[in-house]
């Protein structure tokens, strides 16, 4: 709703509200505010605001403190200020937001229909360019999530999501990348297997993102050794020049719907397959990937939970991927337990840098699970003979050419003092100790992400969990699990009250321990 | 999770932020806050505050300006600062919230389970005491619509929320109520059947809500006449002195999880049967009403646009009901156009006023519509034979007995300055012209309540849309339809440009004018 006679007298003054709102945007309107009183604004209603040429939607909070914004003005969040882009004192119109164009097409899944592929274009445009209200998103997630998107509904959103960003293109084939499904702490491949690929010369220019709710995602890890935020062009230069990188992706652009549904997936701890593949797929898509390795960790306490759940999984993967001309090798692998020791951002950067200098301290698990999946990665390569990925992944690794290759990525990203041998880890200290003599049978992976998170991870580098025992490996009551690090008294009361309801650890006989239900 | 080590570290004194965000509780954290940095907390986070023994959740913001607060503070906007009802700077305790004990029966919801009577008392519970977030609101709204709940889930919802608030007891039956499911422009017989119902001596302790989305409630109207928000008690005193009242409901606590899912249902437009059942039989429950008349309007751009729709409906509530031992009579009226002349405020006010004054003026269509209710009310007295009721109606209003009866609850409310013949209406006004000869066909409710809100109503009581034409009239070409009242010139312009683009009026021949479809 738009109106001459109407945008003459609209006309604020633009104020940034030193508060932050995180991906939701928020304007602040004075009570007395002549634009409040006359246009039947209420708050919460969505408004646009236009400045410039540019125009950004947010949700209303009246305000009655001048000092926060006065009655001429408009004060707008943190992000929504830097989105509007827009010098403080800007004139800036404001009106009534109009419903996105797409809302019919929202209106008709909220209400359990199918949609087509031009109905998902539209949506998710509307959802990228953050048209819709966190309300509406938590409607449409729900509504998408489940048993209500058939397999082809799961393709258009995917195409939908890629195709709504930006797309990259390294002009060069095969482009390939490595992704985990995630839910096991620990989990780092990812800095192993990029440095053995890239060192074997495939293009591997991977992008990863931060943990939400996890202790740790590959971005956190890696920052503890390099720079992660590297400008666009700065990532391209050193994939031209080193065949890969470790970088943070969200200043890419790619799949930008995926992170305004992840922001409220979230909290709703809602993770359906269908908007798992799509999510994951919309990305790689986007990055310009042409293979992909994906792990599915099965286990217990994982996110998939038994095997007929992860071949479906696998094969909704397997479907989508194939129409959208990605090559895919999905792998179902042991999830039971943490991999490696630490948990935690620096913990983890530990256990990496000691695999990939083969120090003795080094976790096999960890060694041993990224070997197979860069093997699979180097099998993408067509002068690669099916079965000779793992052996080839073993040999440039144990030659030091993956070292290498780390160190060299690390060096163009910016290096971080970083010390393997001894790093920097937060000084308050907890253990927990076996409370029998026996064999570790089993291990929660929740319990123990969850536990490193209360520590400060990842917010504080050097706090998590290191594990001095896994399964199936014999303890002593008495004997020490783990060990717990925080920076803060407070952190390290929560998690030592948390670990004190239920370590997390099962400890039994030998013929206890949970089978490993996965292909290798 | 709470703990004693950290309980001493995080108290901060409490602020009172000038920012109103309407249902939702939000908190203001400074970045540099020692919990912030400490405690994991992330924007967005929902937290517990707690301080004199009580405590409120709130969602977090982080704040960079030490003059909204500062790093010792934590704020608090308006209503949650007003829940908390602790004086500005006294110490307050952080926490993250636990979720809500319902949370399980939550998720089996969201994943499209059928839940029981207990789970639906937690569930409402937790939502009543705020419990949950907007977007896990959203999420439960979303999984309760549309075919998501059998009948026996309505009922376990709506005795849920009933339970959830406070419930009134009249010691005496029958007490008396009418509801209308709304949706039709005008539709104030509740301001008429009250009189009436109550000079016969019934008991009918009325209580409205104001308009979220339509141009006027019940009680917006009442207020041009007189106060409606009165404290519970003085609101009781009147109904024992006057056997009736017309008083906003909102101060009674009645149903409190039901407001809380309005203000995620109608940002959505969700307004499925089972959460309408809910929502009004809930209230009535509460209301300790033991007789209910319920309005369905029935037309194609009313709620129900169908009869079999309308009969389904009227079961649901019949069966949920009886159940509650609420005895019930639900109406299938025509919902075809507007109700009387007016819509807004004053304009409503104005058509009521004259229907119980006698008045020539007095638009007929809402005169007939409330005596039949009316008629339906009375016969729920034992001593009323079946078919009595209208006549009896009719001559209570006829013989001044509801206008005497009518002024005495003004006078008890707390009168207002109101003149029926010439009531203060808003001064900048535009007609809608007839573009053809010939016979008004249709009425489109919808566009012509959008058009009202538009002109400021009810914000701005005199602003509205006042109709000169109905169903079957003849108009010539160039002859108005129907009047806009505007305070502010851009609230005219934006009704100017709505009724521009399509008046609302279908102008054909006799035989086109959409057939009624009602009981009567």
């Amino acid at each position: 709703m738009t109106s001459d006679a109407g945008a003459a007298s609209n006309a604020l003054a633009v104020k940034r509200v030193g508060i932050d709102t995180y991906r939701e945007n928020v304007a602040y309107l004075h009570r007395r505010c002549p634009l409040y009183l006359s246009e039947g604004f209420q708050a919460l209603a969505k408004i646009e605001v236009r400045a410039n040429g540019r125009s950004i939607l947010a949700s209303l909070n009246i305000v009655d403190d001048a000092g926060i914004v006065a009655e001429q003005e408009l004060g707008l969040s943190e992000e929504a200020f830097a989105q509007l882009g827009a010098a403080p004192g800007t004139p800036v119109q404001v009106d009534h937001a109009p419903p996105p164009a797409s809302i019919s097409a929202w209106r008709r899944k909220v209400e359990g229909e199918r949609l087509g592929r031009a109905d998902y274009h539209a949506v998710i445009e509307d959802i990228a360019r953050h048209r819709y209200s966190k309300i509406e998103l938590a409607a449409f997630v729900v509504s998408t999530g489940h048993f209500d998107l058939d397999r082809e509904e799961v393709l258009f959103l995917t195409e939908a999501m890629a195709a709504a960003g930006r797309t990259l293109d390294w002009h060069e084939r095969p482009v390939v990348d490595k992704h985990s499904i995630g839910g096991i702490p620990g989990n780092r491949t990812s800095m192993l297997i990029v440095p053995i690929v890239a060192a074997h010369g495939m293009l591997i220019p991977k992008t990863s993102s931060r943990a939400i709710t996890s202790p740790a995602g590959t971005a956190d890890t890696m920052e503890c050794l390099a720079d992660v935020e590297l400008p666009f062009s700065r990532m391209e230069e050193i994939v031209r020049e080193l065949r890969g990188c470790l970088a943070w992706g969200a200043s890419a652009d790619l799949s930008p719907a995926d992170d305004v549904l992840i922001a409220v997936e979230r909290p709703l701890s809602l993770d359906s397959p269908g908007q798992m593949v799509a999510s994951i797929l919309s990305k790689k898509i986007a990055a310009g990937s042409t293979h992909l390795v994906l792990d599915i960790p099965l286990g217990p306490t994982a996110k998939v939970r038994s095997m007929p759940a992860a071949q479906r999984l696998k094969k909704l993967f397997e479907f989508v991927a194939e129409r959208l001309h990605l090559t895919l090798d999905a792998v179902i692998t042991d999830g039971r337990q943490p991999v490696g020791a630490g948990i935690g951002p620096a913990l983890e950067a530990r256990d990496v840098m000691r695999v990939l200098s083969g120090d003795p301290r080094a976790p096999m698990d960890l060694r041993q699970k990224a070997l197979r999946l860069a093997g699979r990665v180097l099998e993408f390569d067509l002068d690669v003979r099916g079965g000779e990925g793992f052996a080839m992944a073993r040999d440039i690794l144990d030659s030091g050419r993956a070292l290498a290759k780390m160190d060299a990525i690390i060096d163009a990203q910016g290096r971080r003092p970083f010390d393997p041998g001894a790093p920097r880890l937060a000084p308050l200290t907890f253990e927990v100790a076996a409370d029998r003599d026996g064999i570790v049978t089993a291990i929660d992976n929740q319990r123990l992400s969850r536990l490193a998170r209360l520590t400060g991870a990842p917010k504080v580098q050097g706090a998590g969990v290191d594990l001095f025992r896994k399964l199936g490996e014999p303890v002593e009551r008495g004997e020490p699990l783990y060990r717990i690090h925080a920076e803060y008294e407070s952190d390290l009361a929560f998690a030592r009250e948390w670990a004190a309801r239920g370590s997390g650890y099962a400890i039994g006989e030998p013929g206890d321990v949970q089978r490993e239900f996965a292909e290798f």
